[in-house]
């Protein structure tokens, strides 16, 4: 078959799939345009159409009018452990395990200050936090600053090699749980057991995997998890982030950022710190309400999603681009660096492709929002509620058009 | 006179003030209605009626259209500096010395820690964190945990006593501008000359400061402040907080939350943290953007403000209102904890009151919102913008009813 029928058959196969999928509906919830196809949801989510009409009312109701009564009346002050519990259901944690707040960076320093803390009260050589080396870099900057204030080393390990590194001097492992770069899905139920079973603990990096496949937090006896929400939840730019301390640990969870949030009575204004049970205790000073709340409306969308369905359609839409690249790019031009294997894979494909930055700049242009992460890859996001099989066809095609293939 | 002429009185005299009163027009920049008299300003400012429409376009436009492309196409990326030169100007600093970003609670952690830091540069036995012991409970609490964490030990002081227990131990004194209490007014200029004298850096809490009166960092010779915006600034609720690192400190100043955001080529996710110049390095992690906006277009309301008037319309504010109490409410059923020299009060007042608690419950729902700070303090916050003296006329008489004075 030539190339205009390949491509025929596997448009009218992604017409097929669209058709079939059950989550195909979800696409109404979001704003989203004709002419783009937005494969960038894994950096900045698409916007929830009903975030506009709730800010409004919070805006001008809530602080326009009620003021300072809305931290009572308006429910502002228990936000974040409310918004918790349903990031929580996302995430595999039971309710009252998850905070939100602050971001990403300053709750990986919360997770890891407490994490070496609580592992040097079994046992005080521990002095050593393993960091995956491929991590997202500032998980890597707060690692070692975190290091440098508990008296203890750094040391970079490949996240698949976690399991043989952990030692007796092991205090944590802050792993990622998606590799961002490459899509690589690490295993956490295993890094989680060999962690424990060498007496460490282990803080999971979720941003790149919430919202993305079931994560289990609970179900695989993980420690601590940290994960922003402005990527597959759609929380909007820069929402808050959020904190998961495993039941068991949050009575001896000893916040380095222990601000008056976080205290038993915050209204007692006692010198004296007390630190709050339960999830509140990862809190620390008031809370920006205003990106809380629009985070709080865009999560109604997953109301009735199941993270199962969420994960086959994406292994499918990352299969079928990988398929329409491989149908449509003529051999050498890109070079998959997402593994092939499912059991490895998250919900993004990065493509090593030489002049990956001036690629990149063309299929913005011609309305394929993609990423490009340096040295030399382009990364495409696939965020199941919103993008269909059709979308994903065209924009191989279109990669395959700028790499100089007339395929049209 | 009687009370009834007393109040007539009185009530003309405001009335004249308002009338004469250079910064009344302001109040139509806000949302205020009819029946309420807010003195709860210095706790969440009021709304700035252009918010609703900036938010709108923020999310319906940039993150609802630009998406991604925001980051850079709505200038998003830079708003922490842009916005914190805004706020600077505020405080007496000059442009590229403040970032917007974060909670109060975590800048105070970055200025204590890098503040003693700093000290120790200096010379390594400064083992000393002054806190002013009226502190705000979040300044205290974080810099326990900075102390605990840089080895040193927190010694706490009143703050009018600070001057002279400034030692060759101490690092760094951390200090409320205003108290929030009390409202009483503390020697910045002086605290901070001291601070040098004896080897020490200082950090300002400008929390209850910040929109009330001149603050002069730049001229007083300030080491480190940091402040919310939710208050006098009227930001929004929980909106961003700011960290002012004094320029010449810069290229020394040692973050413990070195987070992506401050590296010096943040794109280039390099796994080696290089600290950016300038303000910058205050930066942690991705900004909340929708509350970061929404103070932004707040701040508008600045733009042709002089903190000098400002300043002298709360000093009358304050005055006309503890006069009004004087004739009003009957001797001995309140006292002011708020100093009577002007030098000496911020933009607030406090009575000692008994039963305060539920006495201000009975005032909001007569429609005077100030409120209550344990055990038994009402607090009334008189931000200049907005409020005028007819309201501050009708609250005292209010409140003169609710302590059971019939005066209508």
């Amino acid at each position: 078959m030539d190339v205009a029928g390949t491509r025929g058959k596997l448009a009218h196969e992604a017409a097929a799939l669209d058709e079939a999928d059950a989550l195909y509906g979800k696409r109404a919830a979001f704003a989203l345009d004709e002419d783009t196809v937005y494969l960038d949801g894994n950096s900045l989510g698409a916007l929830p159409v009903a975030v506009s009409a709730r800010l409004a009312e919070v805006v001008g109701h809530e602080w326009g009018r009620l003021r300072i009564r809305a931290w009572d009346e308006a429910g502002w002050w228990a936000s974040p452990e409310r918004i918790g519990d349903r990031v929580g259901r996302l995430v595999g944690a039971a309710p009252g395990q998850v905070v939100v707040g602050d971001s990403t960076s300053v709750n990986v320093f919360k997770a890891v200050v407490a994490a070496v803390r609580m592992a040097r009260e079994r046992s005080a050589d521990r002095d050593e936090i393993l960091v995956d080396a491929a991590t997202f870099p500032t998980d890597g900057y707060i690692a070692e600053s975190a290091a440098r204030l508990t008296g203890c080393r750094i040391r970079a390990v490949a996240a698949g090699a976690m399991t043989g590194e952990m030692g007796e001097r092991t205090a944590v492992a802050l792993v990622n749980h998606v590799d961002y770069r490459t899509g690589r899905l690490h295993d956490l139920p295993g890094v989680t057991a060999s962690a424990h079973a060498a007496g460490a603990l282990v803080v999971w990096d979720l941003c790149h995997s919430a919202g993305a496949l079931p994560v289990g937090l609970d179900a695989h006896g993980v420690d601590f998890a940290v994960g922003c929400t402005y990527k597959y939840l759609n929380g909007g730019p820069g929402s808050p982030a959020y904190l998961y301390v495993r039941r068991e640990h949050q009575p001896r969870f000893d916040s380095p950022l222990p601000g008056w949030n976080s205290h038993s009575e915050p209204f007692a204004m006692s010198p004296a710190y007390t630190p709050a049970d339960g999830a509140t205790r990862g809190r620390v000073g008031t809370p920006e309400v205003l990106s809380l709340l629009a985070l709080d409306t865009a999560l109604d969308v997953w109301d009735d999603v199941d993270l199962t369905a969420v994960r086959a359609k994406s292994l499918a839409l990352t299969d079928f681009f990988l398929r329409c690249v491989e149908e449509y790019v003529p051999r050498g031009r890109v070079e998959s660096v997402t593994p092939a294997a499912h059991a490895e894979r998250g919900s993004q494909v990065g493509l090593r492709c030489p002049g990956a930055g001036a690629v990149m700049g063309e299929l913005i242009r011609r309305g394929v929002v993609g990423d490009f992460r340096p040295p030399d890859v382009l990364r495409f996001g696939f965020t199941p509620l919103y993008t269909g099989f059709a979308d994903v066809e065209r924009a191989a095609g279109i990669l395959a058009g700028v790499l100089g293939t007339p395929l049209l």
